[in-house]
């Protein structure tokens, strides 16, 4: 059964900092920390691509499992909305090139902003089983510093850029539980670009995310016969402090500590959000058990159990 | 186990006489014919989004099965590079919203080319298979009349419009056999949108498939343990008549009949060439047995055989 093996990433160690932001758009520290949720937001450099960024977070991979072998990847999907240059080609073929990966690798990209891990690591797995592949490469890499404006205060304080590579193979030390997907295209104003510039409605995706996201994890909770004691992690995107916190109080059925807060350095990386916690937080705890869900543009949300076999 | 249960499509009634269109490049009808394969190119009417070709060919499916109700649709695929607005959302919540789907469906887009059908039927598949989902659309739907110059002999012949709708699910038909990809992003070049405007190395593509995709059919019989002769057809990619019949002969081990060339009244259909033989085809033949291959952007290929339980 194929399985999460590894985790690695890639943050630029450049950026902005939120407070001299926050600052221009008189936000006190407070306001940063408390609402926003980070002091630092990573920005790529004007000159890294998207498939820059893959390249960095599987290199990170590559070095920390040498016993992962470039030629034995014959899977690769990158998740984005930002991908390189115009969208055509895909970015997972650049990134197949510049890693000089072996030309047998099935690749592409899928287009989901911040539930896009959820519903990555369920395709790559899905792919990967019914077409017999072995070792799957699933990049996250949603660089927004493409596409916000630094004079919108609802988006420039909220996001930085990130990427992550997450090796998918058998006898992997976390598998996959039960999930659950939603999509409601009837939102999908909320957060949109238009002519290059990203726009997000703040308060409804808010109200979205405190209305799904609390109510999704009970129910994959109910159907995977769990109850929310049997779990010790909540890993969900990092929005913003503020969402974090309002949808670990709004689930009731577990301490807020039990719901990882971590983006004081990162910002909302998009889908890069969850496995970076998952890559810091889950890999090498003994945990048994982790609960993730992912939200954002489309709508689209996805929930998932992570369990160690 | 998931397979295909149906195919219908949706190709606009107006579109360009491309005997017209070649008469202004000095090509005659042997040439459109016998080299460009296409009499007739289908286009979009400009309001008309791509989520509109989509919804087009799900409504064609829905009309041909009753069977199929809207609110048991749990999974959403639409593969494109052409997709709606400026690709952020995904244009398959854009769909889900516009087909009235239930919110419970799980959505996203793949971003392939001309090899985005085989790739989509096996991560569909996958996908649903690795979640417990029961009823796929998966869409293709790459209207490169948004990207094509009309001024540009090597492309404005070649493409045209369409969409089509594949319903996945148990109790299907046709069953995915053994699968085979590749990607080579150093091919990238060769077929790439920049400022808006496609472009393609027609030379490079020729060859490229000329090279890979009778060779790539070969390995996939050899690790199938199948003969040429226990195929009942080739249905591959319609990049253009020249194409289709370079292949055939250079495939050598079955006769060039059984490699299908539908393409007069549609071209180049991107991802959506092989549903349009397949729906017209293979739904409703008597076959056993059929393989198909897929190539173009990214560079990227992938081939399949499909047979009946």
């Amino acid at each position: 059964m194929i399985g999460i093996k590894s985790i690695a990433s890639y943050v630029p160690a450049d950026g902005v900092d939120n407070y001299a932001q926050g600052a221009k758009f008189a936000k006190d520290e407070d306001f940063i920390i408390g609402k926003i949720g980070s002091a630092f937001l990573p920005r790529k450099d004007a000159a890294q691509e998207t498939s820059d960024l893959c390249v960095e977070a599987v290199n990170a991979l590559f070095a920390n499992n040498p016993d992962l072998k470039r030629e034995s990847i014959d899977a690769l999907i990158v998740v984005t909305q930002n991908g390189d240059e115009e969208g055509l080609p895909h970015t997972a073929a650049i990134v197949q090139d510049k890693l000089g990966l072996p030309t047998h690798v099935a690749a592409f990209d899928i287009s989901l902003g911040c539930s896009g891990y959820v519903y990555g690591i369920y395709a790559m797995k899905g792919f990967m089983e019914a077409t017999g592949l072995k070792n799957g490469l699933l990049i996250t890499a949603d660089p927004y510093s493409k596409i916000v404006d630094p004079e919108d205060r609802n988006t420039t304080m909220l996001f930085g850029d990130a990427a992550t590579a997450t090796w998918m193979g058998e006898d992997a030390p976390w598998l996959l539980g039960k999930s659950k997907f939603g999509t409601d295209g009837s939102g999908a104003p909320h957060l949109k670009v238009s002519d290059g510039v990203f726009f997000m409605n703040g308060r409804q995706v808010f109200n979205f995310a405190l209305l799904k996201v609390p109510a999704h994890l009970h129910e994959l909770l109910d159907e995977s016969d769990l109850k929310a004691d049997e779990i010790d992690a909540f890993c969900i995107h990092q929005g913003s402090a503020a969402i974090v916190d309002a949808v670990a109080r709004r689930f009731e059925d577990a301490p807020v500590e039990k719901f990882i807060k971590d983006m004081v350095e990162t910002g909302n990386t998009v889908s890069s959000s969850i496995p970076l916690l998952l890559e810091k937080h889950m890999l090498d705890a003994n945990w048994k058990r982790v609960a993730i869900s992912g939200f954002g543009v489309g709508l689209s949300w996805g929930s998932a159990i992570l369990y160690r076999p």
